[in-house]
């Protein structure tokens, strides 16, 4: 797995350039494209408040195929009116016209700040750079992965490469993502960008279903703000030059391994979360309802008491509790226990002794892990998010002046 | 109004001690008593997760009378099973039977750390002090304001002094709350406190209901981190000295006077958040409902990267009109104005060109007015928070340990 990379499924090329739209001299604009249709699916930002590529990318994604996406970040092309859409369409066919393909079997997608019209040149020169810098190493999948970047620190990229029945399938992936993290994407409906690349043979729909749940156990399980974004956006393009998945089994075996991919990406954006230090990771298990665990976890991951606490390596488990009991979801105090990094320190309503220093020596590694078991079912929800630090301030104090 | 104080309507004594709960030499244990039984009503925190006193406090508002208000600072009695519940019956028994009232007509109210033990002995000589320091001076109130207090950094009191009807009325109240605010105060169900005096003769089923609709135009339109604590508490005691409120046009200009009381007193929060340099007030107006009005405008309110942005004096509009369009209100960015301190920055979809830097330095006021107009229909409300600053981080990282 340590040789795989966005470009390892047959049938991917990826190119990369800075155009100039971020003054930071790294690649600002992306091409992904597929040497053939690729069956495609994706998710979007429930935001009502959506970029112009967002329209755009739903009407493209319509007929569950693409050839290539084009990306620019730098800037969101959000709230940006008719000239924003008629700019996201002009990012389609330059893209279209290169590659030799309908300007709808593109999909574009931008991120930065919200606001501004799009730099229209620089995009063009930039979109016109990637195409000719078109490649299928490792070296091109990280220059796609760190064109999508904005406040990231890291590029974030995984892959798989597993059997499936008696065939191989490669499943890989990069994304972005930062500040502005509270995806909430619904089919198909994250300034969450994710892009996933598969040689799998798979019709359009099953990969639409698979990519629904695989976000919804991921991507839309990441917080680091909990401002669901105007751009998130996840797509899934599958060469269909690999296995076929063509029975419920192998779909299952498929869907997993989506899953694993998508996860992976997910804790990347919590671990590189604006001003994070340590990933918190919540679970929340004996729920009373799926959504109840959902809730439950985002609301403990949302409160910046916690993460502060998370900051500190505080044990005050006070706030976590409190948090669980304020989101609206069924909760009793005297039937939950909560474990801070394996130590348990509170119990059916009665708090626990423990050693605090020794917790708070725990609390201090790169994974922090937050349990709490609600005695009151059999759902669970995991949730990952990251400390809220002084960085977190200064980053977003004064990012646009 | 200047002179007016909690003890100003006839009837309320206070007093306060420092009885060592708190490490800070300043008041953490208070008593306020009406020489009368008094109406009272009061609404609490709606957590599922209540603190002990809430148990208790809910109990003995059930009549609709008080005689006194016991409650310290430093420990919330939170998340402490069933010692906690004995501790603030004892906290009632004590005060009733100093002042000689039953125990049922004290509302006992706790803030501070969540999951400790009451240290009851300290308590129990508090409340010996704070009786022994009973008085009805301005100085008195000014110490009762004190003891509240935990993080906050000054006390927070208003009163108005208005003939209704033939008669003059007096409403005064205290309040505390600095963090863990994010209030959702149900009836009789807000770490916030705010206990009001009144001399009015008014029944308390009309207390009740003009108190709750006070607290949801005020305490409850107050957030800092949108944490709604175990322990939230508002309660108003009528000693009955004063005013008939006899007539629906009485009760509406008393309710209207209330208004004015907890509206001082929310604001007086927002402006000393947990590490705020301003008030940020946001008002939303044209939604399609209430209940839209009120989400968008707390959406807005709560997010981190709206809050930092007005900490860095920044008019990255984008963050707010994203946080309007994440909430699940209903909203059309294409029917939506926004006017930052007087200057419109966005309009049905479209940015506006302005001067980025005049509106920044327009940002730098101790108030920032943040006016949304949705388009959508009659609906309005109003939402006070502060700014997010690296302060925040630092009171809350260190809180505990």
């Amino acid at each position: 797995m340590a040789d795989l990379h966005l470009l390892s499924p047959k049938g991917f090329r990826a190119g990369a350039v800075h155009a100039g739209i971020k003054s930071k001299q790294t690649p600002d604009v992306g091409l992904l494209v597929c040497d053939r249709v690729a069956a495609a699916a994706a998710v979007f930002t429930t935001n009502k408040v959506f970029a112009a590529p967002i329209k755009v990318g739903r009407e493209n994604i319509a007929g569950g195929k693409l050839r290539a996406v084009v990306v620019n970040s730098g800037n969101a092309n959000a709230c940006t009116g008719k000239q924003g859409e008629k700019d996201a369409y002009a990012m389609c066919a330059q893209t279209g016209k290169a590659i030799g393909c309908d300007s709808t079997d593109v999909l574009p997608s931008s991120t930065g700040i919200i606001g501004h019209l799009l730099p229209m040149e620089k995009v063009k020169s930039g979109i016109a750079g990637a195409y000719a810098a078109l490649g299928e190493s490792e070296g091109h999948a990280h220059q796609f992965a760190a064109a999508i970047l904005t406040t990231d620190l890291v590029r974030k990229a995984a892959a798989v490469r597993v059997k499936i029945g008696k065939e191989f399938v490669t499943i890989a992936g990069v994304c972005k993502g930062s500040g502005m993290i509270g995806p909430r994407m619904g089919p198909p409906h994250a300034t969450m960008l994710a892009y996933l690349t598969t040689d799998a043979r798979i019709p359009s729909r099953a990969l639409q279903k698979v990519l629904n749940a695989a976000s919804d156990a991921s991507f839309n399980a990441v917080t680091v703000d909990d401002h669901t974004s105007t751009n998130d956006t996840a797509a899934i393009l599958a060469s269909g030059y690999g296995a076929s998945i063509d029975t419920p089994k192998k779909l299952a075996g498929f869907a997993a391994q989506l899953d694993e991919v998508c996860q992976s990406l997910a804790y990347q954006i919590a671990k590189d979360g604006e001003g994070a230090t340590k990933v918190v990771k919540i679970v929340i298990s004996g729920a009373a309802s799926l959504a109840d665990a959902r809730a439950i976890a985002r609301a403990i991951a949302n409160s910046p008491l916690v993460k502060c606490a998370m900051h500190g390596n505080d044990p005050n488990w006070g706030r976590i509790v409190s948090a669980a009991g304020l989101c609206g979801a069924k909760f009793d105090p005297d039937r939950a226990v909560l474990t801070l990094q394996g130590t348990a320190v509170f119990r059916h309503g009665t708090p626990l002794r423990f050693d605090a220093e020794k917790v708070s020596a725990a609390l201090k590694a790169p994974e922090v892990l937050v349990d709490l078991t609600c005695g009151l079912g059999k759902h669970a929800a995991t949730v990952w998010t990251c400390d809220l630090s002084k960085d977190y301030v200064t980053i977003n104090a004064d990012y646009h002046t």
